[in-house]
């Protein structure tokens, strides 16, 4: 390979039990209401005002937000270029709320990997992804399984 | 009970094996873009133009995407109210590929019910989704473990 040459990510290239942070997130209470407007206007999630007494204790992002969060933070890992599709995701958690003011950061792991028996092209493996605030503590965890482009 | 009053929904109210449509949702190449380019902005999300030669053979939404729109579906749902929070969701699969000018629609079921152990004031309950297009295709699939009120 030219040295020069910026090097293409691919399966092959996937090392079980390698890890790596990909960036952060600072959300605002502006953003929490526009996303849950849309998505989940609960009142926990809308009302900036009037959700102090809630279970949550005040205003606090809604699932979908957060899944949106790590979505766009995954877009700062060099293998998604070699990424096909999600065929799903298993054990999403949503652990603590994420308010206005916190800084989420994610973190990848991949723990699994295997032959496709449908595309040759193409392996499948398990990333584990871990949303967390400024403070230590894991706001969403789930894994990933992906098809994934092999050097051609 | 006051046959004026409109009945409210609580935990107590859930019945194992009850499922029901929760109205459709109809996706445009305009409204995929939209939110992929915040969120998810792959190329067979974001571009209607030059896609249509990628594995998917054209336009398709995200995944995040598809689990909004299950969510803005699931506010047509009674039991809604009585919802106190998410504690996660299991085996999210993304079983079709949702393109410009599918009507999306949601069916719910409840799989699973059972007593909290910290919160005597609430139940976990289990909801399975399915989200299919109009030709009957299922897109989504996913369960939803939910901490639900109880009748005081």
């Amino acid at each position: 390979m030219d040295a020069l040459t910026k090097k293409e990510f691919y399966f092959d290239d996937i090392e079980i039990g390698h890890s790596e942070s990909l960036g952060s997130y600072t959300l605002s209470a502006e953003n929490i209401v526009e996303f849950a407007e849309k998505w989940d206007p609960m009142p926990f999630h809308v009302n900036q005002d009037n959700c102090e007494a809630s279970i949550h204790g005040g205003l606090i992002a809604c699932g979908v937000h957060l899944l949106g969060i790590r979505m766009i933070l995954t877009h700062n890992m060099e293998a998604l270029e070699a990424v096909v599709a999600s065929f799903g995701y298993d054990d999403v958690r949503f652990k603590a709320p994420a308010r206005p003011g916190d800084t989420l950061s994610l973190f990848a792991e991949w723990t699994e990997m295997r032959e496709s028996n449908s595309r040759p092209d193409c392996g499948i493996a398990k990333l584990f992804y871990r949303l967390g605030n400024q403070d230590g503590e894991t706001v969403l965890s789930h894994f990933d399984n992906l098809l994934i482009r092999k050097r051609p």
